[in-house]
């Protein structure tokens, strides 16, 4: 069923996967990521902490919880509206720390440079990263650079890790995702990667698209609080590569539950969606890069939403659908003319180097 | 003084530092690269963990002190003597964790991969990588993959980043180096360097040159243990990209100490020494793997020393010199034929994509 009905959803080719060779399919977030890891990375390093499969590793240090997380940078191109690399650098692993309820403290970043940079470009990135670091309340405490030759990198990589503390009494990860949880979904959808996609076709719409990259860890701090009640959130993602269709998919794979969506609740600005129609793309697998997914208990849904929208970055918070017993493993979504469609996780690659 | 001297040293032509673009020698771990981190990083991430530029940060988090490092490789080729990409990318950061007196407990390792690397190469260095790690005991726990574009790379990029707990009461920092202090060498140096410099150019010498590539915690571990006493070792560095000279340097300017070598001290094989006559290099500049130089309070040295000498990895360990109140930010050496020379820091690259 896999990759056929994606052929249905506007994938049009499907990448090819040459077993042989690494395709860029393999750098998707989607089944060829799954299967890279699972096949090749996994059977290698497998332990208790990796094997769960989350954004981020939880670690318990002299009796400290921490988060700890790694992620490379290379998308092109480089600056875009509303953000650029340095930005989603910091802000990407600030976002993976918060993913686990922890509080963002240090991050490192290591640089791959192509020679022949300009350095005004550096600095504006470095600059991007240090008011990005500063709205998001961490400290770059470590670095490294390196230089590779002229056509042997592109311009700039860049790979930040971060370690935060666990301090609220909670257990956030996918494998926690139970019957009953209600999904809830921080705002717009696609923002991100249409304005990568838009700018590398030399598109324009009417109104103009910018990513949406910016840190969550305020937002979730603030839905921790909704009430002093321990573990009402079970499952917290960011929906990047691969989107939100990709995100909730593994989840409910990890957790062995099903879900149900409803395409009505789910928004997506109307620049997006026309966006998409020229592209060919569907908003669902679209990366994000300022927005969260959040499975929380039935009860405390209606709070924790109310507390979403007091915060600026959940002012169009939603509740998109919920999780259900039934047909484990599968997310499904009741489409705005009423009837159900099975979404899966991107196969290959939609848009290459998004983030 | 700095540049001059250095070309009659055999480091010829001088790169141009072109202050508009990256050249390779921003990554070479020498001049500058300390330009690039002084002008452009420094001034935006500055804080006092970051500004003491040891090779690690040093964090305390709810009571515990935590070594936090990373490095990119980029090293070409990606398979040679001795080692491989992946086993330096454990090694570099497990060793860089080492030298703040800390015990590696957690990797995580970021991939940027190029499009059409074969299948089999990433899989001989992913378990390459899994046994470097259980060489050295720690556990990779949280990782990260993305594709670049065919000639965007080169075959595989590795960002590896590390967390280590500081168990021992010591504080080993490149600021605490103390005039009467002993430098220790823990080895030959510029095997990792002429490896890779021998594969690039086809070398072939009489003995074969191997990389040094090893895991330096257990070193370091015997070292702390010579005596229940505490903080006799006062700075810990291996001396990768840049070499020996480069990394005294960095010391004596950082603690702004002064430091006198004694060359018929320093430990180098034949093999290495006739590569480096060949292609013009001074193995004093060349990178190491698996070496480190301590600074050792002078009643502990011999002590020390003996210690490292029972170690399969320091048992060509030498005292190489001591750290002098005169000239402060000099490294100084009393050569074979009775001389002084000055050692400064690499000015450019001599050899990049070294690690």
């Amino acid at each position: 069923m896999s990759g056929k009905s994606l052929t249905s959803f506007g994938f049009c080719p499907l990448p090819i996967f040459d077993h042989k060779r690494i395709v860029l399919g393999h750098g998707s977030g989607g089944k060829l990521t799954a299967d890279l890891i699972d096949k090749i990375f996994l059977p290698a390093f497998h332990n208790p902490i990796l094997d769960k499969l989350d954004d981020q590793a939880v670690l318990t240090i002299g009796g400290t919880r921490l988060a700890f997380t790694t992620d490379s940078f290379v998308v092109t191109p480089i600056f875009f509206p509303g953000g650029d690399i340095g930005r989603l650098a910091i802000h990407g692993t600030v976002n993976d720390l918060a993913m686990s309820g922890a509080r963002p403290l240090y991050l490192s970043a290591a640089f791959i440079l192509e020679e022949g940079l300009p350095v005004d470009d550096l600095r504006r990135v470095i600059e991007s990263m240090r008011a990005a670091a500063a709205e998001a309340g961490v400290q770059l405490v470590t670095g490294d650079t390196k230089v590779v030759n002229r056509g042997k990198g592109d311009q700039i990589f860049i790979t930040t890790t971060g370690i935060g503390v666990i301090e609220h009494n909670v257990s956030i990860s996918a494998d926690r995702a139970c019957p009953g949880d209600k999904i809830i979904l921080s705002g717009y959808i696609g923002d991100h990667g249409m304005t990568i996609m838009s700018q590398r076709e030399g598109l324009e719409f009417e109104s103009a698209i910018e990513s949406d990259c910016a840190p969550l860890n305020g937002l979730v701090t603030a839905m921790l609080t909704t009430s002093p009640a321990n573990d009402f959130i079970h499952t917290l993602r960011d929906p990047t590569r691969g989107g939100v269709s990709t995100t909730l998919n593994e989840i409910a794979k990890h957790a062995n539950v099903g879900m149900v969506l409803d395409e009505r609740a789910i928004p997506v600005r109307e620049s997006v969606k026309g966006a998409c129609e020229v592209l060919g793309l569907d908003p669902l697998y679209v990366a994000n890069e300022g927005k969260l997914l959040a499975l929380v208990v039935p009860g405390m849904a209606d709070a924790v939403l109310d507390r979403m929208r007091q915060h600026p970055l959940g002012q169009d918070a939603a509740i998109i659908g919920e999780v259900v017993e039934t047909h484990p493993g599968m997310v499904l979504m009741k489409t705005e003319i009423g009837g159900t469609r099975v979404l899966d996780v991107m196969f290959g690659e939609q848009l290459p180097r998004i983030c």
